[in-house]
């Protein structure tokens, strides 16, 4: 065997991961103002996308055993029945890895993405992912998912673990 | 007429808001250990309750121009088709002004609630609540809703203001 593929993360861009989800941030292209201009929003960045008769819900992740880098992934995992999304609830190094949704998934199928600090995302139901890792204890992630832990989740071994490499910026 | 009257935020619990809504918040007593026990999960602490046929959606609200304390409430708004949640992106003071859901609200009705400063709310669907204030300008909220803004949003203006004074503790 040679030495252990490599993925480098690249900057997250609503363009460069549409097809495996949806940005959650806010761009001032996209706001509408509210409340009387007290506020401005930023309408609709992702939408639930459930199983008929499956509920969303809001639930928080909190880290409790931080990641370092390099790190070795070697497991991916998809949900079925439906997205999936992560934001930080405060600003935090945050790496995703995303496979297109299908049967199998290699590593070469990988494609990894450094967020800006802030940047939420959105898993489109049945791409791979790699669990979500953070790099500090206490980070908090609101997390907006199908109530459905039972039948929701498959996962895979990569036949061949690849090394999750620090992003050339952090925000 | 009199002096305006007044309301005082109490503190935001689980129990106190119960008839309003839900808080999102991670208290230790809820939460599950999950992807390898690398983080705890407080899961479902809210769940989406919206008519048959419309979408849950994830958007950003942000603060232009902040509010101060006191300040006078004379219109609170109602989303008959489905639950809204609001969670602050950043540590932040926050209060919330509900009332329940019926026909009619007057100032007696009213509930003036204050944060830890990291709490979310959710609000059951018909409950009347004060449009989203906040203290500093470029606070950011995650807000998840239906889609629907069209047909979803009542409001009402107060008979007689009512003054919502400073809490006894800010976070």
């Amino acid at each position: 065997m040679g030495p252990m593929p490599k993925i480098q993360p690249e900057l997250l861009t609503a363009a460069a991961f549409a097809p495996f989800g949806c940005v959650i941030e806010s761009v001032a292209s996209t706001a509408e103002s509210m409340n009387s201009e007290r506020f401005r929003r930023f309408d609709a960045l992702a939408r639930l996308d459930l199983d008929a008769g499956l509920d969303g819900i809001i639930s928080i992740a909190e880290c409790l055993e931080p990641s370092s880098l390099p790190y070795e992934i070697d497991l991916l995992e998809r949900h079925p029945r439906g997205s999936q999304a992560f934001v930080p609830l405060s600003a935090c190094r945050m790496i995703v890895v995303v496979a297109a949704a299908g049967e199998t998934v290699s590593g070469d199928d990988l494609r990894a993405f450094v967020t800006d600090g802030q940047q939420g995302v959105q898993y489109h139901r049945g791409v791979w992912h790699m669990p979500l890792i953070a790099f500090d204890a206490g980070q908090r992630f609101l997390v907006v998912d199908a109530d459905d832990s039972e039948h929701n989740c498959d996962e895979i071994h990569l036949a061949e673990p690849v090394l999750l490499e620090t992003p050339p910026v952090w925000p």
